[in-house]
């Protein structure tokens, strides 16, 4: 076991986003950027597949690196999958290389029949990668842990298997609404569990990702994943590290999450930053928002949409720049350095 | 060839509702009220393949039928698909169930082949329909006809085949933007001509659909997708029948559609129908938006979540209800036969 650098990286400008603190220049990372687009990463997965990645620490700690030595990133994210936990807790599940559930869960027995989850015992590899990712990090970039939104992982609970509409999903709320929260409650409890192990092991900040929320109307949302999500980060708050809550396709739910009690409120690429800012209120960061395709455009064009971003963000501090999405795998390289630089040079608008 | 029915509609509820009209309840259809969902279009199917059904006019007119001999519905929708008349601009196109198109276009060149479309020679099976529908329907029922939303036609075209997240044509979008504008304005003028001759063939209002607008921030809405719908309904407006723009997905884009010139706004069910009134300002009726998945709750909780929508629609005159989506194939009939009484029966709220 290693032990974590001694940097905290307290004094690191994601973390002061975050905390809507002065930073000497926006801080940028970006969702899955380990990940395919990056050759390293390609050259690690031809030796070894997704499922052994994900539970070897040596591997999923490197795969965690490579984007940090070939861009001045300002956060690591460790890489590993929402659906990790949900094996621990006795989850019958394989890589199509969608997650597929073999069982899916649909009723009360079969809610009532998921372990708890003890993550030393159950996901022991996640926290020792952090421990490995920690002691390999530059100074001043902090790693982020991060697990599924509960009613993410009910959708895919309940589906068995990745979908457009995840529609067995959405009818299991109208249909079964109470053992709907049961479930949803069920996975609050293990999704705290799982993010303080994290924190305790070394992650300095923890994002839920809640990549389905964009299915709900408002009032299924609040009534469903955004219940589940206040008792999640309730069980976090003591942790001490920022809370980040992703939500994706949330153009319509932002006034609901504006007074959940988050550090930040992640941002798809459809919902301008400046419009979103006006709907949260001063009390939360927002981290976004560039379209994942927008890193196909001509140098000139990208450096624009960019630009875009960062003055729409303006005004308030408390900005951390990301895609709206995770990066795609065909995207070049060589684009992403120009994002990350031109972020970094661009001082207009940086609340000091 | 068959005459329209003498009952020009025009007093229909529907069409009042299109014009804000006082109208005596609020009128209602469903999306794909035609469909899987319902035993006599299972029966249709397994004599027909999908292709054969949308080429037969007798069948697609029956088809269309069935669901008005089933429910008091106030209009009905041709049975077709928005792909129809690309088969008809020279695109080799099969249905695996999804469109898939043998040779994406992603050229110029590409572009510069497809053929101008002349519906009567190309697609003369639609027209036909329309003419069989109208002759078949009841009084006071008007015969909605639509297309694709040209952005939507250019996600299919440039990626191939269905996509979640539709890609290569999103980073089209970025790479080229000039051959996207181009490809655009070539199917907003192939729609125009589709539509105007549907008009003329007898339907009563033209819808557009703009199933994958939702994939793209309000900028980029704006300048490729919008764009190409307000060509085509400048190109449409002479007809003098309602337009209809339903937008998927589009939370983030309701001010983007407020000055378009067009009589209702589709809208899906994660946007409010009371923000989304507020976001058009008054000069477009509204049409929507209950979740398709809240037919799948019990009786009385589906009353509840549509006296939801006609609540939030209420206020200002022009509301036509429908499903903020597709009805799914597995929905219960007899849920919808519940759905619509009770929308007829609940008059409170209604501009008269």
């Amino acid at each position: 076991m290693t032990s974590p650098a001694p940097d905290r990286g307290e004094s690191a400008p994601f973390l002061a986003a975050c905390r809507r603190q002065p930073v000497p220049h926006t801080p940028i990372w970006i969702m899955r950027q380990a990940g395919r687009y990056l050759p390293e990463y390609r050259r690690v997965r031809s030796q070894a597949d997704f499922v052994t990645l994900l539970r070897s620490p040596e591997l999923a700690a490197e795969v965690t690196l490579q984007p940090l030595r070939r861009y001045p990133l300002d956060a690591a994210i460790l890489f590993s999958d929402i659906m990790t936990p949900l094996q621990g807790m006795g989850v019958d599940l394989s890589f199509e290389p969608g997650p597929v559930v073999r069982a899916p869960i649909r009723t009360d027995a079969a809610i009532d029949a998921l372990a708890q989850l003890v993550p030393e015992r159950d996901v022991p590899f996640v926290l020792e990668s952090i421990r490995l990712v920690r002691a390999g990090l530059p100074r001043g970039v902090p790693l982020i842990g991060f697990a599924g939104g509960p009613f993410t992982l009910l959708c895919y609970l309940v589906c068995g298997r990745p979908s457009k509409e995840f529609g067995a999903a959405r009818s299991f709320l109208y249909s079964s609404p109470g053992s709907a929260q049961r479930l949803l409650d069920r996975l609050a409890e293990a999704m705290i569990a799982y993010l303080r192990a994290q924190a305790a092991a070394g992650a300095q900040a923890l994002m839920l990702f809640e990549s389905w929320a964009g299915l709900l109307a408002p009032p299924e949302f609040e009534r469903f994943a955004l219940r589940a999500v206040r008792r999640t980060v309730a069980g976090l708050r003591d942790t001490g590290v920022p809370l980040i809550y992703y939500v994706n396709q949330g153009s319509a739910l932002m006034e609901c999450v504006a007074d959940l009690d988050v550090d930040v409120i992640g941002v798809d690429w459809r919902s301008p930053l400046g419009r979103v800012r006006r709907q949260l209120g001063p009390t939360q960061a927002v981290q976004g928002n560039l379209d994942p395709a927008a890193l196909f455009a001509p140098p000139e064009d990208l450096r624009r949409h960019a630009a875009r971003v960062l003055d729409e963000a303006a005004g308030a501090p408390g900005h951390i720049f990301n895609l709206g999405h995770g990066i795609w795998p065909e995207t070049d390289p060589d684009a992403v350095a120009r994002l990350v630089d031109y972020v970094h040079e661009r001082r207009e608008g940086v609340s000091r």
